[in-house]
């Protein structure tokens, strides 16, 4: 065990008082998508900015731009960086964290008021919008800081911070800050050794994890055009070439029902899972079972454990998302849309390039609407696209998080890749071109976007524990 | 020419006055199905009954209940009936019209506010909401009264009145009066002879019609669910069976690109047209121009013109309408939806009957969706039918019209079948047992239901004239 057991200590006397912070944290209700919102948020970033001062870290905001939104034009929130330590001996690690959250309201369905941290006793549950995403961890991090603060303990590793306030709105202006910044001669970014980002889950809600890879993602809509304008079925259903019945016919000619994708040449370059892969994916605490329970409905694509695993996180996906323009009302509306939009996504993996994948697609649905014989008119429209990431788990950084993972919850983590993306994760290992680890101190079942988000006491005050722990492994295993 | 001269001089030494009353009637926002407008329905109803009785017609308010809509209940729009001549020597015809309107806002596209009739001088075309649909044929109804009034002449028929206020939000309560009617000993609807209906339009904007034939209709909602709520695509996309993937395979098992119903015995019993059908459908004044023009895109099914026509008049028709719990929003949400509702619907053409129908599409789908293999459910929900209607267009009645159109128009009228269903007609056709004649006043391209409704002023003046001419020629040819 790495960590003092001074500083374990002060985690387990302090239980309450990080409680209450993560509760006036909560109670900022600082949701980025809403324009209403923004002052809350720039209310949140000083929040922040003030306990990092507390404990002794030298901040920075950095304006971001404008943004244009809902016709008027808002201040994005500054990025609030930070830093602490400068020791040459040490290693300098980078934490990210957003201090946003997603819109909430009781009348989506919240049990408890979503601003306001109520903790349920009996269960360990702590309720609240952010709680798990991302102020909770967050919130681990001042945890850190202050615990080391107060025992005038110093900190294993020189820390660098970068925390945001838009990331549940795409994180505008930050892959442009870090990428500039990067650049500069004396970057607010030299030096440093490795990421850590805290903004995922565990695989369920039993056994640690550490996250080592995000699928990419490739989004389309094909657009299907004919009449003027939407039609009457009555007037005219029969003697036209209806847009619907074409976007239809291609819509199913992109994935069979198990999942396997139709498109020529989408699958070139993946790799198949060798034994020693597949061992890892067995070894994994997840279960089918736990799959159905996750989304509510039996329906695995397929019985066997590590199938099941890889089609989630290291196989790609396509998932058709719905149709913009056609009738989606409730009733029974006799139009013939006039012009309709079918949304499909392709989550990506290595060595899976967004842009060869949408040449791809592109010229399989051209094709495949050519035999169609429609004289509707076919447009294929790319909304957006970011490559997969896969990790070196290898790597010290990752060996620190599974030591501390392992002294703090006495149980090795599961090594997981995320099916989603996150896509500063990318930005960082890009622009830096160093190790990023995703340590997560969420459960799988937290909510996160979701109603009655929460974040359970013990991943919280343990997580604190990990979090510092991780610090001490890192200076620990690269002291040699 | 059967009409007197005296009536006809009268119609348009009255144009103006007539075009007065027009703009009276579309000043009442008559629009049924938004509650804040009901009292404007009610006054429409007290508006109309007033013009009748001017006119020597003894009315009735028929209350037909209550409505519960957008969480209040309302009283429905009492039908106004009415009538004037009881001689056992007269034919008795029963004429209907609707004297609620289609919503409308200037904020929907308008060129002129909708709630005021705008006459073009120079193109002679009257805007304004319900111009054409249906207040301009109520109108031309009370024109030929007020003539036959004014120069005190009596009718060549005895007239029956009914008009009624919930067209356009499903005629809610008419069905059910009429069919209670007819049973009573003293029934208002006793000794009608034949019905005539002015509430279609011609097949272009050249060549009046009259129109003998609608199809009916069978609309489902194919429910296709997996599961408990929607899902993040990046966290479950290719582990699970995705319900948007096994509707669009079963959307797209319906029909061909070219309108060809893939549903085993839909076609059962439908008759092959001979030669002098398709002659009837070669003669009829519309291109496949005129269709592509209407529907303003190439996208004709055929360029055989019968072909074409028939598909619009004669054949069932299959078409897509959307899709129901799907994104369908702008933009990239990567959403899986958990429960998705695809709608569609036939048109039926006789002798299909939608119970028929709607047991051979619900075994098709249920066959089709077992094939494709997938762990989501099926649920058909069958949302509304209605059976189609063909008149005999040999009948007096319809020579009658026949004979007035040529009189009034010089050319003989395009015999039509509709596409869409009006479901007062089969009321009428069914309960009374009687002929029903369509006989359109407006043109094709007058735009009921949409921005910029119009009607053209030579349609409104010779509509009045042809009405009033339709009564003599029945009188006329009953005479014998
Ligand atoms: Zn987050
Ligand atoms: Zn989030
Ligand atoms: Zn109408
Ligand atoms: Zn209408």
């Amino acid at each position: 065990m790495a960590a003092p057991k001074q500083f374990l200590d002060y985690v387990d006397a302090n239980t309450d008082a990080f409680i209450h912070r993560l509760s006036e944290a909560v109670a900022i209700p600082s949701i980025s998508g809403d324009a209403k919102r923004r002052e809350d948020v720039m209310k949140m970033g000083r929040w922040l900015e003030a306990e990092l001062n507390k404990f002794g870290v030298k901040t920075e905001q950095i304006p971001l731009g404008k943004q244009h939104t809902e016709g008027q034009v808002l201040d994005l929130p500054p990025a609030i960086v930070g830093r602490i330590g400068d020791d040459p001996k040490k290693k300098t690690i980078l934490i990210y964290g957003h201090f946003d959250v997603q819109p909430a309201e009781v009348s989506d369905g919240w049990n408890t008021e979503p601003f306001q941290l109520v903790v349920d006793e009996k269960s360990g549950r702590m309720f609240g919008r952010g709680s798990t995403d991302d102020k909770g961890p967050i919130m681990g991090w001042l945890n850190v800081l202050e615990a080391h603060h107060k025992l005038g303990l110093s900190l294993p590793v020189n820390l660098r911070f970068c925390f945001e306030g838009m990331e549940e709105s795409g994180s505008e202006g930050l892959d442009e800050f870090i990428a500039s910044e990067v650049k500069k001669e004396n970057s607010r970014f030299k030096g440093i050794d490795a990421v850590c980002i805290s903004d995922n889950y565990w695989l369920n809600d039993r056994t640690p994890a550490l996250t080592y890879g995000l699928r990419g993602l490739t989004y389309f809509n094909v657009i299907v055009s004919g009449p003027g304008a939407d039609l009457h079925s009555g007037s005219f259903g029969g003697s036209v070439h209806e847009p619907m019945t074409a976007l239809i016919a291609l819509l199913g000619k992109l994935v069979t029902q198990d999942g396997r994708i139709l498109i020529p040449g989408v699958y070139d370059g993946i790799s198949t899972a060798d034994e020693s892969e597949l061992e890892l994916y067995q070894k994994l605490d997840f279960s089918v079972a736990d799959l159905e329970a996750a989304v509510g409905g039996k329906i695995a694509v397929s019985d066997d454990k590590p199938t099941v695993i890889m089609a989630r996180m290291r196989n790609p996906s396509l998932s058709i998302h719905g149709i913009e323009g056609a009738f989606s009302g409730v009733g029974a509306k006799t139009v013939i849309p006039a012009t309709v939009g079918g949304k499909f996504s392709i989550r990506l993996v290595p060595p899976q390039k967004p842009d060869d994948i949408r040449a791809k697609v592109e010229k399989y649905l051209e094709a495949e609407f050519a035999k169609l014989n429609t004289k509707c008119k076919l447009k294929v429209e790319y909304l957006h696209g970011g490559i997969p990431w896969v990790a070196d788990h290898r790597h010290w950084n990752y060996e620190a998080a599974k030591r501390a993972t392992e002294s703090v919850y006495l149980k090795s983590p599961d090594f997981t890749r995320e099916g989603g993306s996150i896509p500063v994760t990318l930005s960082f290992a890009e622009h830096l071109g160093v190790n990023v680890l995703l340590l997560p101190m969420g459960r799988g079942n937290d909510g996160a976007h979701s109603t009655n988000e929460k974040l359970d006491k013990s991943n919280y005050i343990q997580g604190t524990k990990l979090l510092g722990s991780y610090l001490y492994e890192v200076g620990e295993i690269t002291k040699a």
